[in-house]
């Protein structure tokens, strides 16, 4: 949602502490940009102290022979001289109104967005604006929020005002790193040239090499008592900072300029530059039209991406702004856990890297490897079975490991069953749709599908599994071909999802027993024809995410696991038995679907499960492979030939354990909160049986739009929405599914209520596959979002099936 | 180096600002530490400002009833009240002094251990120490390096003091938040209570959210002018807040020794919950012992670990620091760059993590990737061949990737001639020892050997190269058997390293044509044989790291490509020839042995290169695959089922590659600097024929250990030291490798000039590989302390020798 106009310059001034001379250096601005034959726009968005002494008056006072062109403003004022969040509270204790008065962070960056729209929209040519901010950079503003963390969705372009005082290298340096740790790009530094500190030579040479570059100004004339003098000697000073001449601020000025324009030079050029160099993954860059394909992400926020239209929008009559919010809304590949930019995983990867590095990890500890390990394991997803904890970089690698893990295992123990050679053609068992990432050892335990490659060679054998959705308003198991049997259709309607989602309560059902006779009977078929041995069992519980949001009945997971499980014996109870059961949780896991771990829910735990994606709140690559003690132990020996030969040369990096740490701090915060009880309750609550289903998703929105005429069927759990749209061949709609896809896709939400931090209207980038079209949020994606983009995703429905 | 003692708790104390009463709150701390009846040491390293309102005797003054138990002192004194930059600059011109005389960092740093070592041995029970800083946390120290950077290799516990005035919610958030940046653990925040701005108030629940406690106390009397009634009243303020009764300031004295206790227990207790809960990589655990064979890692910077030896030192008679400088002689499993904890590497990563968190990549696009992909395609590894980048997320993952490009490319062309399911066959050509990772595709690229697992299935055939080494002080090439003819030994003298890499001027020579002869031959054997086709030439170039640290003779890469190019003929010129060639760079890429690609020296580039390691400066995991346009080509077309189907969840996450584009930058800087400079004339400089052959390793070093009777050979290039020793069972010897290479990695290094940072003594932790060992610096690894772990290596094996 951040503001960036062709014609008009913005930049946010930010002070190093509070008294560094921030509206002086602004004023001084202001006085050049306006000398220039500029229009200028001040905006102090929150000032505090009276009228007399306000920033914007001062501005206004002293804007020189072309003040004609300043508009100076002010959005929120108060009497007192405090910190904006007291003053604002004072204020509303004053008026008898109650703490809700205070404007909220979306309400006060609404406000300012709003404000600035309003004056790009009436400019005729070549503008500039300020917007001061009050105090030091991490004052707090009106709700309490610090300024840093509450402008960040505006994310403008900064100009720092240093300290020139005692101290004030260090809170220059300080400030400039805190706005670093938000991202903000620091465009110039301006301070006074205090001759006695001289701070500005201590500051210039340390930001040139950091390539910001920095000015030093005269400080003005102490203030004098008698009115008139003061304004005199202060309109004197500014004369002298802003020559006629040119020079001085000019100098600025220009820079600043130059600034702007190389961003917005730059944003242009990125679309073909990208397509001249970057090999994206997953893309048929044959299929790519040219420029207009990319998506240039100037930055992110929250749920947000913002996006660079200036190639692809339509000029405009009125300016509008050239970065538009788009929200991310498949969480970018199912990463984001807690929006992008959350301020306290930028703070836990910077301690981490502030205090480690990274440092190599066999036979070596450190603490934030050591605490990411005793929580999945005794804490999280491997509670109550699970003694060990492996970590690598993606599902992929954490994969690839699973299974070495599960291989070795099974061979251990089988040893002398096993023919020379017969160990590399092993083969696993899963689900047809299975997908455990895109190294050629997760692959080989996937069919050939959609994703294979030259040396692609799958071992083992899928289960063609029975599926849940809501259908018309129904739960709905679907069979396949192998298990329909003489149901119609192959379907077969279900209580609810509550009831679906039940599995110790479906175990003696005949359904359970039909599943479990087939699977009995297919794994003799598969015995008797005497291939090679299936060593583990690979599964994605509950739902298939990449081979096409596949929700999987649960009951034949567990009566799969069962019957495996049962045609083993463990040498000891608490070993594995029939073969290493394997979850591969990356995409279901820690809440992803509602729940922390599957297993709960049904009713059996595995030996091996894969941790990824949302484990570092969608910031950077970590895996964590989780494994039972007598998986361990299958490892152990004397020789260092029969150890898991596994590792990369980052293994446990320190700063993605610790973003994995202060992930699951707030996650586990999150889940005992107001908004989670919330979306639970709307399902059902925790009434009975029904163990992690629910969603974020409103069950009504899901009733409606499974009713849709051009719906085939819709399913949620957690944050996940899918919507399969009728086949492009039935015939008796008109609007295909890929063109009703892609409008959803590049439609702007603009109906009231559903806009995007900042106030703007927001398109949504989601993703398709084939008829499918999947949506998901973050952890804390407020429920008004969710709203909306439910609201948006109805009327395109809506409007195709009328 | 970081110190640690049972006895004594230490706290550096930072301000948040200058004058927010960082001596007054530490004296009182003083003060309340000796009521409780401990031995106080107070220290204030740089003391600016006339002596009469010096801290340290401002802490004496008012030290209380127990004064007797205070021991303050103060290290550096200067009169000017300036930041100690200037003052110690001012003095040194006073004095007439040249510039030099102001103390370098690793002297001030060196001081201020050194002081706190003394005192550490002087305690025979419970002491406290307080270390104050100057200004604020980033205010410039002698040297001009800011505090917080200064102070970092002592890696204190620490205590800000937070601003109380108008702004300080500001500064004491902007001051934490750089402390986390150094990774320093906050204990304790204190600032003084005032009533009109009431920071605390706003401080104290923002803080105990992210975990740090805070607490206000009552501002001190302001100063009177008349000395007497000032030091009453100041007594008597003192007197206030550390009530002999208890309470106040006591209360965050034992909040204090919590910390320290809670720190001492955590580190206890890590190497036996890390044996409970930690699966390391390529660890065989049935071979640790217990406890004392866990690397306990508390914190690391620049080239060192901080080891935590608490749990395997002996009981020392005189208090000794439970934290001791382990130098990282891997450079972390070869990742190192820049050292640990680089301050500008912290930044970028902040700075992305700040500005994107982490952004999807498919037909998007965003700044640290482009910048990265094109520095490399452009200006890097890729200059002159390279069209493409594709990112992912390690080396194997890159190496995965390299390797489906390089089979499409060939069964694209040589579709026609491939029967259905000899794509899957398909084989590679290589070197015996070749390592490409340990993901199933990347390990089915290489031989089996020590590294397999149940899946591998080596595909392909890999030649026995010839080597180069320096063997009794002279360089000599090894042939393999097949290649040996009539060579006695197999063994080739050459006249130099710079002879041997001058690959250009060796393809005429007998024995390119030797080679040139035997390649060939062996590949009509191989066709003639019949098996499945070879698609890609895959190579690490000159040096084969994980395979042993074999340095290939590069005039048989050279030969070996130039033949199976020779064997094809593109289609158009500017296409691969024979196969595509990979050049899987990630151990040798980006100057870890001295050239930034090792083409330019070949003589000839590849088709596909993969980087990693370096590549992120040895922060987090990150790889990049290069490509020609021709390999491209071959995925275009107008289905997404003919498209690279790889990608990672984390595709080129911003952080990584912002970490990346600062590294290359600080790396370029480094490699046209001085101390590369002098490296490379010590080998002789760029004279001729040369290209790249230099070592941060002394060449007169090399030529007297490769003369050491226990010395097989020896060989170095850029960052890298191998050390062979002779068998076990050569039977000359008393020392056997093994034990050899224990005490070589177990020695602590206390001679005179071989101190880490602090002056402490260090130990060295390397890697061996049966009876190699090999040794790695940074890139920025000061020329003295290489210098220093070449003193250590040739006192053991001088000792063994004799």
């Amino acid at each position: 949602m951040s503001l960036l106009f062709k014609q008009l310059r913005i930049h946010q001034v930010f002070g190093a502490n509070t008294d560094v001379g921030k509206t002086i250096l602004t004023s001084a601005l202001v006085r050049a940009s306006a000398a220039a034959q500029h229009k200028v726009f001040y905006l102090k968005p929150v000032s505090t102290g009276p009228m007399q002494d306000a920033d914007d008056e001062h501005v206004k006072r002293y804007a020189g022979a072309h003040g004609g062109l300043v508009d100076a403003h002010c959005l929120y004022r108060f009497d007192e001289p405090l910190s904006p969040h007291l003053a604002a509270k004072m204020a509303a204790e004053k008026s008898g109104l109650q703490d809700a008065e205070v404007p909220s962070d979306s309400t006060f960056v609404a406000a300012v967005a709003s404000h600035i729209r309003r004056s790009a929209s009436s400019v005729t040519q070549k503008a500039h604006m300020y917007v001061e901010t009050a105090g030091g950079v991490h004052s707090p503003t009106l709700s309490g929020t610090t300024q840093l963390d509450a402008y960040r969705p505006l994310f403008l372009p900064t100009i720092l005002v240093g300290d020139s005082r005692l101290g004030g290298i260090s809170s220059t340096i300080a400030s400039y790193e805190a706005l670093q740790l938000r991202g903000y790009a620091v465009d110039s530094i301006l301070l006074f040239r205090d001759e006695y500190y001289r701070n500005w030579e201590y500051l210039t040479p340390y930001f040139a090499e950091r390539g910001v570059r920095v000015d030093a100004l005269d400080p003005p004339p102490p203030r004098d008592a008698d009115e008139e003098k003061n304004f005199n000697l202060t309109e004197e000073y500014y004369t002298a900072v802003v020559p006629e001449a040119g020079g001085g601020l000019f100098e600025i000025v220009r820079h600043l300029d130059d600034c702007h324009a190389r961003r917005l030079a730059e944003l242009e050029s990125m679309p073909a530059r990208t397509l001249d160099t970057i090999w994206w993954p997953f893309v048929q860059h044959g299929l790519v039209k040219g420029p207009a394909d990319v998506n240039v992400i100037d930055s992110a926020w929250g749920d947000y991406f913002t996006v660079f239209n200036g190639h692809t929008a339509p000029a405009r009559a009125t300016p509008a702004s050239l970065l538009e919010p788009q929200l991310d809304g498949s969480a970018s590949w199912w990463t984001q856990a807690l929006g992008h930019a959350h301020p306290a995983l930028t703070l836990a990867a910077a301690r981490a890297a502030g205090r480690y590095g990274h440092v190599m990890f066999p036979q070596a500890t450190h603490l934030p490897a050591l605490k990411l390990a005793e929580r999945l394991v005794k804490d999280g997803p491997g509670k109550g079975w699970a003694a060990r904890a492996f970590i690598s970089d993606n599902g992929s690698t954490g994969m690839e490991v699973a299974l070495k893990m599960a291989l070795r295992a099974y061979s251990v123990r089988h040893g002398d069953e096993l023919a020379p050679g017969e160990r590399k053609k092993m083969g696993v068992l899963g689900l047809k749709g299975s997908y455990h990432g895109d190294t050629i050892g997760a692959m080989d335990a996937c069919e050939e599908g959609v994703y294979t490659c030259e040396w692609h060679d799958a071992k083992g054998f899928w289960f063609d599994p029975p599926t849940v959705a809501i259908r018309d308003g129904r739960t709905v198991i679907s069979l396949p071909p192998s298990l329909a049997e003489d149901d119609r259709a192959g379907a077969m309607e279900a209580d609810s999802l509550a009831w679906v989602y039940n599995v110790p309560g479906r175990l003696d059902t005949p359904l359970a027993e039909r599943y479990r006779a087939f699977i009995r009977t297919t794994l003799q078929k598969l015995e008797a024809r005497g291939g090679p041995p299936l060593g583990a069992l690979v599964l994605e519980p509950l739902v298939m995410g990449a081979g096409g949001m596949l929700f999987v009945d649960p009951l034949f997971q567990r009566v799969l696991i069962d019957v495996v499980r049962s045609r083993g014996t463990a040498r000891d109870p608490s070993s594995w038995s029939g073969m290493p059961v394997i979850f591969d949780e990356v995409f279901v896991g820690l809440y992803r679907i509602g729940m922390q771990s599957t297993a709960p829910l049904l009713g059996v735990a595995p030996d091996i499960s894969v941790h990824a994606k949302i484990l570092t709140g969608g910031l950077l690559p970590l895996a964590v492979t989780l494994a039972s003690d007598a998986v361990f132990r299958a490892f152990e020996g004397e020789s260092k030939a029969t150890a898991l030969l596994h590792g990369h040369s980052y293994t446990a990096h320190a700063v993605g354990c610790e973003v994995a740490n202060e992930t699951l701090d707030v996650v586990e915060r999150l889940a005992s909160g107001d908004a989670w009880t919330s979306a639970r309750e709307a399902w059902g609550g925790s009434e009975g049986h029904a163990v992690g289903v629910w969603s974020f998703w409103d069950p009504a929105f899901l009733d409606v739009v499974s009713k849709a005429s051009v719906v085939d069927d819709v399913m949620t759990l957690g944050t996940v929405l899918a919507i399969r749209l009728k086949d492009v061949d039935a015939g008796y709609q008109s609007h295909s599914a890929q063109t009703l896809l892609k409008s959803l896709n590049t439609s702007i939400a603009s109906e009231e209520g559903t806009a995007a931090p900042g106030g703007a209207p927001f398109s949504i980038h989601f993703r398709t596959l084939g008829n499918l079209a999947y949506f998901m949020t973050s952890l804390n994606t407020p429920a008004a979002t969710v709203r909306a983009v439910e609201d948006r995703i109805w009327a395109v429905l809506d409007r195709a099936g009328a």
